[in-house]
């Protein structure tokens, strides 16, 4: 570890950097840099991680890959209109955003379905006629000169990107066919049109082999395949994942430990959540829908001990734009069987409540790969839906985990 | 400590011993000694409790004061006309509610205000022409009494009456002039209409000099003063207290935390709180209102780190009786400043979610005192919307706590 | 007409008579003559109704069909125990109700569905081995031995049954080729498995050609066919549908108006219905879902002149037995573009909404055929979310036509 | 009448013409003037409203008085930020809004409580020291230099100002003793702080003694005495009043004509108002808000028939600034005495929903005087919490008794 990595420079590439997230997450730390926004929403700025060094906001450099042309500002001012971006703060910001919107590069779009692909307007390979290590290598050309011409010292790769429709390979019955280490899988990227990939994992394959971190903030398969961890642990690498937890999944993990607690009996618990971004129109199609709703239904039978009866949805309404909202009814018996019931409706920006945590992942991840820590980062966990390396979804557990964690490294 | 605790027999004390969640305990307990009724909310029964030997429910009498005339049968039958009580368990249990009935005793109204003073159907001391030691000794004839008919081996006595108005020596000013010791408090017991103390203080008094525990379910003033740690100090007893902890404030001790953690600001949070139990019929009167909107406003505060605005309103009713609903609007900023929302609506039986945690804290106190634990019991602090002995507010904070505590009496 | 409706004997044919809405609603009769039930609920009992002629209560008969077998006790000791029956309300009743079981004969479950037919456990003729005909003449039977039976003056057939799938020749394309008039579709009732029925349907048939009224509570096709209003015409009888307007749509058509007379733009109208009766597991069938859906979702268009984005959803939640829970989220914008947000959480029993308003139709289509009406009554609009022989959805508009023709008819 | 009124001048007087309500309403003229901004809103932009003539937006021009120095900009500039006015649609309408603020003169704050006049930070009389005459022919003549500079053909006077407390002389003991005349109650203009009057009721005089209509959109007393009545009459002028019905009132007399239809029994109807501007802030004061409350709180009765229980609440919540939020909780009984539960959030900018009613009463006062109408304007109901001269509350019934009007004068 470097004396002091707050003074070295960090590039933030994020995968999707066009995105609602993205844009966020970049307006927010140009704002960040120039001392013009307040840290609320940051957690890595809380008390507790005041004892860890972390990379400073001054030292990063933001730069991405999308499938669509460079379009952060258009996407950036849609969101002030919006009111989840103040507008005085963009306009204060617009010089640095353009030159960030210059470090934006074409992304791959391989496997991931006909909902992102025909978002695509600059050329992406046919999926059909490529082999997915030539697009991995694309990916790492373009990791390099980000690195080479910024001069930076490390770099965190952030997967923002569409969800994508689950990997066939994920299912239980292929699971058995799927190489389960590097060495197996590694050879099907010379493959033409292989299975055996989505464009997540080959961003996530893309940054281990240059051994940079990787961080999957979305529902899509990243790098939570065991061949992947199987890579990453070859690279000494470290990557944490998977689907940030930022609204209505957030307080399931934080009421279900309560009704726990005190012995109430969850009967059932349902979910609908509606919004209108980007991502919202993606997941209006079923198979990226399946990947979303997977990770949001799985929370309460960990935590509770059994499976109460859910439903969740979550539905594109598109006059809501980025604020989704969502109402969550939760119907449980208590003493002598009495039935009672807990109604919530969040009503949330999507992008800023990702968006911080976008940052305090980059960071976070960053740190930890300068401790020389691999693999899955587990004790992450607080930060997502279906945490990788860890069983608990139980929000405050998570969360004494991450604290115990950030006390161990300083 | 004896060879077994649960071999033998507890007497629960109930002060307000006709009322809904005295009721609603009773009819509970009758019910679980049958094997009629599920452990749902019971937080005694879950678990991490299995290691501590705790009263078992067949050995439990239920006995009490009431300042009306008994009608706990009344009381539990208009429950089950709510639907609170299943009316079909109640059936089943008629013939020990009534046996249980048979143990209430008039109780005492000692400056408790006109709003509870008007319930009154048993004769009570005019309180300007009763010295309070009287009261206390009656207090105690009825405690021993119940002791020697039902050949008790301990007690616990319970506070569950209607909520009185502050104490006017809890205010500031007079705290200064009140006796802080019980050597200085227990001299003004031989004053006739003694402004030192209010009818939960007796029961408490009365409790201690027996060396018996007191729990203080309600937001009365009860055994939280100085001279009465001091006297339940001096007698090796413990106590526990103050307003338990069951609907729109734990959901707040649940929340806030999160807020906390993700580092989201909450500026401003209102609470509305309607029902229509006789609790809320004594609660609309402002004095006692103000000792209940005391204890429910306080909780924020120390978890957040910061006062945002807050306002908390209960009001009395009528159609939706032991209903309580509860609409809390809670208005957050977060990454860049963006407003965001959350609302939750509560529709809970106040005495179902009572009940329970009445009879765990008889247990849980009877075990204490079984383990020789002395003055405030701390560890108890998730029960109590106003926790004396600790200032911790954040329901994970005060669980882990308990199960520390419960860890180490194991 | 004769002299005094009220002082004949009107039989109620409730098709579905085993199921929540039936046996509510055949309690509520007999409590209604026993006089130990308030009139709340009733639309038929307010002043306007005061000045015509409806059937008494006293001299009303219940009987029906269901493909189950008779369970109208049983479905009512449900309801007790789901709080939509008082309990001691049933037990009042309870010879009556057995009386009105000796009524019930074993319907047909002709095409509509697997999802329905699973529920019969009475036999059922092979829909596919049947000519439609012969089902008809055993409906015809069951309906004159129970005139002849009790000595009834009039009849009148209510479908209460669950939602069967969309008839195929319900769509557009099907339309082209469906018979229009009587004497077209008569002779398809010949054809063993004819596709141009299915069960509601042949009630219709069997009551019009009885000359006996019908009343479609359901989102099934029962008469709303060309052929069938053809039939009924013939016959001078009158009928009336389609879907009891309960509660989401009721309030639908309620605040949707004000929007339009405020000059309010509707964006998006979300609406999330969970319950848990049988209309609820029958509705989690796609097929029987789409029925039901379609006639939610059409009331907005036509009173706000445009039509916003609408989601509707039923889902079935076990736990919530007959307590239907709709949450809405209406999203509009007002003066320069500013987007408010409207929520709405209706928590009701879905058969004590619905019971009432079946024996008002009784009376009310009863009084029209007394009057001579034909055909679809288009005054009852509002009484239904697709209501038959009306375009008009606005709630206050429907019921001032039902004052008008009330007060053409007294 | 003239020939065309849609081709003079009309001046729309602002009493509280830096308030956020005018601000928005002066924003949204500007801009509809300019053709930028949707006719959304507008009630008298309707269908039923093509065949009056009605004052064009193009020849209205609107001044004011307020006790502040003239921060029209700045509440519109406060206003852009709170997301109530369009960023980019004050930007294109600054210069006319600087002109209008030119057209602001020094209001009066006769008797209008201490909770208003601390805002004042223009010069305003000495209450105790002035005689109400003067205070009203400070009103006129700026009234008549407002006409002179702007060549206008006519004038609305609109009261905007904060609510304020009752006065004395509005309750029932003194009732008895208040003019019921203008030549009763005229001479007492003399009487230096004479308790006889409040600030509103000078605005409205002023208005009338020029023979120009006025409009009491807010809940204080303006017009409503039968003395000013009476003078209203003598002058031959029309006046419409009392308190714009916008948001949750507006929700209460739409939904409670729902469940008299449906003949629903309304046990409780409780609704919670938070928000924060500076109407809230006034309204904090308890003599304000009592005035608030009691018009807010009639609407019930009349409709349904019987009275339930009521409670409102109005709180003034900082963060909200002008997005009053509202939560309603009606329980109701239906069928054989079914509790059910209707609840709903209301979130809208108290502003942008007042503003464009704010220009449909000057347009249709206006067309009304034109039309020779005299006193108060009964068919103008459907726009008040407590409309003067009618008794009607429901929305429904008050809307076709203005579409009868406007067909009139058609």
């Amino acid at each position: 570890m470097p004396v002091s990595v707050a003074s070295e420079k960090l590039g933030i590439w994020m995968v999707g950097a066009c995105g609602n997230v993205a844009a966020t997450a970049a307006a927010g730390l140009v704002a960040l840099q120039k001392g013009i926004a307040p840290l609320t929403g940051l957690v890595s700025e809380l008390p507790p991680f005041a004892g860890i060094e972390l990379a400073n906001w001054q030292g990063m450099v933001v730069g991405g890959h999308d499938i669509r042309k460079p379009c952060l500002l258009q996407t950036a001012d849609r969101l002030a209109s919006e009111r989840v971006i103040p507008a005085e703060l963009l306009t204060a910001c617009r010089e640095e955003l353009v030159a960030i919107e210059a470090n934006i590069r074409p992304g791959v779009a391989y496997r991931c379905g006909q909902q992102i692909r025909q978002l695509a307007d600059v050329q992406v390979a046919d999926e059909a006629a490529v082999a997915p290590r030539q697009l991995v290598s694309q990916i790492q050309d373009d990791l390099l000169s980000f690195r080479k011409q910024h001069g930076l010292d490390r770099i965190v790769v952030v997967n923002l990107a569409s969800t994508e429709p689950t990997l066939p390979a994920d299912s239980a019955e292929a699971a058995q066919l799927t190489p389960t280490t590097w060495p197996e899988l590694e050879p099907h990227l010379d493959t033409v049109g292989s299975a055996q990939f989505v464009a997540s994992s080959l961003y996530a394959i893309a940054a281990f082999e240059l051994e940079m971190p990787f961080v999957n903030f979305t529902p899509s398969v990243g790098a939570s395949s065991e061949a992947l961890e199987n890579l990453s642990q070859r690279k000494n690498i470290c990557h944490a994942g998977r689907d940030g937890k930022t609204g209505e999944t957030l307080l399931k993990t934080v009421l279900a430990p309560m009704f726990a607690h005190r012995n109430l009996e969850v009967m059932s618990w349902v979910g609908h959540n509606i919004f209108g971004n980007l991502d919202g129109r993606v997941l209006d199609h079923p198979d990226n829908r399946a990947t979303k709703v997977a990770t949001k239904d799985k929370v309460l039978g960990s935590t509770l001990g059994y499976d109460p009866q859910t439903l969740v949805s979550i539905e594109y309404i598109k006059s809501l734009g980025d604020w989704k909202t969502a109402w969550d009814h939760v119907h449980f018996s208590g003493f002598l069987g009495t039935s009672m019931t807990l109604q919530f409706t969040w009503q949330g920006s999507d992008s800023a409540l990702a968006a911080p945590l976008v940052l305090d992942l980059a960071r976070l991840t960053d740190r930890a790969a300068g401790a020389g820590e691999i693999g899955t980062l587990a004790p992450l966990a607080c930060f997502f839906k279906s945490p990788q390396g860890s069983s608990q979804h139980d929000f405050f557990e998570q969360h004494r985990a991450l604290l115990e964690w950030v006390s161990e490294l300083s």
